[in-house]
């Protein structure tokens, strides 16, 4: 199974399915052999519009049926025009109109089999005109260009007249000299997946259609920007000696299917800077429109932005497929408030708390190697080499006289930005959070000890490990609870080694460092985080 | 080159710009070393909502930025988790806010850098709550489940209380109670491409987080069916024993990066069908929400239908990503008006006329084998077999005396439909246009000549075909000619004949069957379009 698709002759219906439970449609009999789906309640005042052909396209057109857009869809099967019988019956279910429009894209089948339901439907009485479409510059000198993803721009326009109540026959005039003036052009760095063909991938090509037909010319694109360039040269080219160089453009970037939308981000903003954002005067927001099954490929489209044409895009429609416009303007930036890194270094000195630090830090630093050791039984073993490089943080921040150490709250936040620029990794982060949050608590007028295991209970509630999980808590929560009950710092470095070391019987963490390891992997091994704690509080209260 | 992308380390960024462009939003500057974008014009009445996270999630996050949904969004690195001082300064810049929330995925990284931003915003006197989305249930143990596409529903609702005015405190209570409530679980055909990288891809899996980490199982679903019930019923036994098994669902399809609109469309149809559309008071309309670079693969999250909720996920929104929701409803049908086959055998009979058709059926049928043969040299070898089909149809149609011989349109009305009926092809398609047209214009009281004249025109009109395009116009319009200038039958016979035969030194088509042939192909050779005509204009005047 290589895609999420049903059986080629079931795909359509599905997708018809889909439409029909999320949008208010009528949908054909499914056993009458048609496939139409037409709004729930048209205005019959207004002109009906029509579109449609071989499925394999969607959006188009199903999703384009709704309010301000097309009045009905008509679906073959996959890449196959539908039959007469089922275009004169979507007319007919429009009879009731002033008037039905045709949008139909340039290929022979669509043209022949709307065009004998278009005759048909007119020897009946109805009155019926149509709107050729056909957008693909891919052959310059083509008698016949192919109608391809402009047509879905035609549908907006001529949608949004009819529903400004424009009558039959200038709705077609209009609609034929908008969609006259369309250029597109495709390219696809592999074509697609026909359910139920297994055709070999080819390879990038310039020029497609939306059959899976092979495009103009192979083409070697070195880059995302060189892609684009061989699509929106032309383009531009044929816009400039069309409209003018400055004349203001409609922008389409339409996904053939198989795009990622970081794809399409870049190639939106590579195309708004090649073609300058001050010309485009509307953009249709990047999206899969007009797509040949899971193609891997883009279209564009330009047209000049006459305002007729740009108030049609913008009315807003209620579709499942278009997905709106946006007039594009150059970024505006902002300069975020950023830290200082010496924020917290003004303040009272301690010299005996800062001999204090200095004892941790000197402890630590010389821990490093029997600590990595400890983290590589059960670890990546880089448990020592992190808390040494926050302890060299540490150390020169004493050495810089950069902390305030006779300054409660300062100090706390002195110490958690050296931890946070220094040690890296999840444990540097919670060791910050601890020190920033006991800064907030010691601020408030909070004794350090309440403060501490403030930022304690911070570190659990991002870190989401519990006593017992083979962490630093099970040496953090020990120490602040004999310092809680009026125990001395001796009493509290005791408590913390005898909890970093009961971590060696904790043989399942539901968090943490060890939350992976298997339990025979960590019997007897005590955990490096609560044996770095350990260390601190000892050489701490020496 | 494989994709649309830019480097590694510019897409990010690129992408951006291209939702910077499109959607009024401030972005920080980039030579700042942070991606955070903020609305352009935030409601400083209003808590400000915060999410963000690993790049490749697109449209998540900033897509989800506008009024409405986020306030802002800040981005890392593709699938690393935003530094602390950017998701810092985002919040910094939302201080004039009555309040600052956070929605944050549980993924370590995130959960910790948000955390500490958090605490040192609060350290700042900055009002900051957070909600943690552990929406993931490939893991139905996991101490810590993942959080993924159910965080876009967790920005929509929380955005929308925003909107209304709800204080921080009680936002995060809501938020995190409805984000608590939420069930996602994903599979994909294939993991996905992380530029940069060259890892192979891996097969089926079910059980997918957003950062190309294997799934929790791999599988091998036979089809689009089976795939489907590997990852909705799991969700549905949850949802059941948590909600109740009639508890109305809120459901929510989200393409992981790879799918296709058809494939998307199959998937909302078969997870309509399987849940009962019934059941689902709303759905978010198909699209890539929460992505993986391309991934292919999608996931589904399901949520109680509280009204609470439906409130919140219908309120409009101004963002690019948003889809929009809809109560799904069985698809409503109607019966399409199909043609009657018999709808014009009533009417005068003319035995002359009857006589003379059955001369132009044979003269084809016998022409077959010629005709082909014709076709053969230039085409694919079927214009003989094709004209003897639709002959076969007219020939029955006089034996079954089911042709209104004597009565002007009803007869070329009965001619279209026996011709489109058995011919097939475009020249059955062209031909039945002929005589439908001239039956509109026989019925609006002109003479055979001139409507078979406005036949040949739309022929053209639709066909695309011009005199000298090696087609059956080349005989057509010269027989049409001589009987507009007063000529007989035998005139139109003979100039029909003069036509074909000039088709053999036509070696320039632009329309038609032999456009797309060589010229030294065609030189020598009849058009067997024109010679059938020839052939048919002779056998009625004999």
């Amino acid at each position: 199974m290589d895609q999420f698709l049903t059986s080629p002759r079931a795909i359509v219906d599905d997708v018809l399915d889909a439409v029909a439970a999320l949008q208010p449609l009528l949908r054909s009999d499914p056993a009458s052999g048609t496939r139409i789906v037409l709004q729930a309640e048209r205005d019959p005042a207004q002109v009906a519009v029509l579109s449609g052909g071989g499925a394999g396209h969607e959006p188009a057109h199903a999703g384009f049926v709704g309010p301000g857009m097309l009045s009905g869809a008509i679906a073959g099967d996959l890449f196959a025009s539908p039959g007469v019988e089922a275009v004169l019956a979507a007319i007919r279910a429009c009879a009731d109109a002033p008037g039905v429009l045709l949008v139909i894209k340039n290929y022979t089948g669509d043209r022949l089999n709307f065009g004998l339901a278009a005759e048909r439907a007119r020897a009946e009485g109805i009155d019926v005109a149509s709107v050729l479409v056909a957008d693909d510059i891919a052959l310059p000198d083509a008698a016949q260009p192919r109608g391809i993803a402009g047509t879905v721009l035609v549908h907006k326009y001529v949608g949004h007249l009819a529903r400004e109540g424009v009558a039959l026959a200038e709705l077609a005039r209009r609609g034929q000299a908008f969609a006259d003036r369309l250029l597109s052009l495709g390219m696809a760095l592999s074509s697609c997946t026909v359910p139920g063909q297994h055709a070999g991938r080819r390879a990038p090509e310039l020029g497609l259609g939306i059959h899976n037909e092979p495009g103009t010319r192979k083409v070697q694109p070195a880059s995302v920007e060189e892609a684009l360039a061989l699509v929106l040269d032309p383009l531009l080219e044929q816009a400039d000696a069309r409209y003018g160089a400055d004349a203001p453009l409609l922008l389409m970037l339409n996904d053939l299917g198989g795009c990622s939308t970081q794809e399409l981000g870049v190639l939106t903003r590579l195309a708004l800077q090649r073609i300058g954002t001050e010309r485009i005067a509307l953009m249709t927001l990047p999206a899969a429109l007009m797509t040949s099954m899971d193609m891997h490929g883009f279209s564009i489209t330009v047209a000049p932005a006459d305002a007729d044409a740009l108030a049609a895009l913008q009315s807003p429609v209620q579709t499942l497929g278009w997905p709106g416009v946006r007039v594009p303007h150059a970024p505006t930036h902002f300069a975020p408030a950023l830290s200082r890194s010496d924020a917290h270094r003004h303040g009272a000195r301690d010299a005996q708390r800062g001999a204090a630090l200095a004892r941790v830090a000197q402890a630590l630093i010389a821990a490093q190697a029997e600590l990595d050791a400890l983290d590589a039984q059960t670890g990546d073993g880089d448990a020592g080499s992190t808390f040494a490089a926050g302890a060299r943080a540490l150390q020169q921040a004493l050495d810089e006289d950069a902390l305030a150490t006779g300054a409660d709250a300062p100090l706390a936040h002195g110490l958690a930005a050296a931890i946070e620029r220094s040690m890296g990794g999840s444990s540097g982060v919670l060791l910050s959070i601890l020190f920033t949050t006991a800064a907030t608590e010691l601020e408030a007028g909070h004794g350090w000890v309440p403060a501490l295991q403030a930022g304690v209970a911070r570190m659990q509630h991002y870190g989401g490990a519990q006593l017992g999980d083979r962490t630093m808590l099970d040496a953090l929560l020990p120490a602040l609870e004999a310092l809680a009950h009026g125990g001395s710092t001796d009493d509290a470095a005791r408590a913390a080694r005898a909890g970093a070391d009961a971590t060696a019987q904790l043989t399942q963490a539901r968090a943490g460092r060890s939350a992976a390891v298997p339990a025979d992997a960590l019997r007897g091994v005590v955990d490096p985080g609560a044996d770095a704690v350990a260390r601190a509080c000892a050489a701490w209260g020496r």
